[in-house]
């Protein structure tokens, strides 16, 4: 599960505390892209496990130094939306700073099936995640077909009239695409 | 008055809010350095505008489109750590970013008195902020000298065995330039 800002403004890191509490069993991902200077992002990666977190996305383009936290680490290298035109003259650079750090994951956009590839090839060992299934307009199971392992879906399944039966609908077209694989 | 991650974490948007009620005649900057999709950032933008911030700092490198808020909008152009190795590649492009953006300010490190030269020659009506001052090395009013409006300190005053002594050190000095500026 993934939380980012918009829920945290409404519920308060409080908030967000207590619902990672009652839900012990998944895999919490703090998705506030920290893109600060080292000193503070080690700062808030320690407030941020003390919420539960069990992973934290952050932006590798400002520079890094390794971290001194047990959380896990996930570096974005591309972003999905049509504004993002700098990190495609910065990619390359971008996966070599994921491979110095030693990162555990790296997002990569799903409309950017071409970038995962080459992610993929580049870091064979790192888990790629996958934003913009849905609404922003990849097909569910295409990044997976690309070499990601998770995508990440919201809008879409939560601006639906159905939530229950669209995200069955994403699951459905990501089991053909694993099966398909295998 | 610039609040962060950190101590939003301890207190909560709802603490931060009760702080800016209490003070209500600061420019409080809300400094999350966003780098998110649009959609993520003009949601995160409203939700801060009504936590009481006059000013937000946006990341320019993660590609934008206009906003719709009240508040202002500060753009990073240049960090001042020393692993930020992204920005120098990247200076111009974002420079023209906070230009079509039409921010009201940008950051540029203060350990860069350089880019805050080349900065000013860019964009001659549009506010400089430089932290870096003090803890990361750079001279109190070095950055005003080089076109900065502001210099940003923080743990060279909070870290000091004597904060407001440190305060007027950083005031006097930065007083020194702009009386021989002017």
């Amino acid at each position: 599960m993934k939380v980012g800002f918009p829920i945290t403004l409404s519920l308060g890191f409080d908030g967000v505390r207590e619902i990672i509490r009652d839900f012990p069993d998944y895999y919490w991902i703090a998705d506030y892209k920290l893109a600060d200077i080292p000193e503070v992002v080690q700062y808030i990666l320690e407030g941020l496990e003390r919420v539960g977190f069990d992973a934290s996305i952050i932006h590798l383009f400002t520079g890094h130094r390794r971290y001194d936290v047990g959380m896990e680490l996930i570096g974005v290298v591309a972003m999905s939306h049509p504004e993002a035109k700098f990190f495609r003259g910065n990619f390359e650079k971008l996966l070599d700073e994921a491979e110095l750090l030693g990162v555990d994951g790296i997002v990569v956009g799903a409309t950017r099936p071409e970038m995962i590839r080459e992610a993929r090839r580049r870091l064979p060992d790192v888990r790629i995640f996958s934003p913009g299934v849905g609404a922003q307009g990849a097909e569910p199971g295409s990044a997976i077909a690309a070499g990601a392992d998770f995508e990440i879906v919201g809008r879409s399944i939560l601006g639906s009239k159905n939530p229950r039966l669209e995200a069955m609908r994403v699951v459905e077209a990501q089991r053909g695409v694993i099966h398909g694989r295998s």
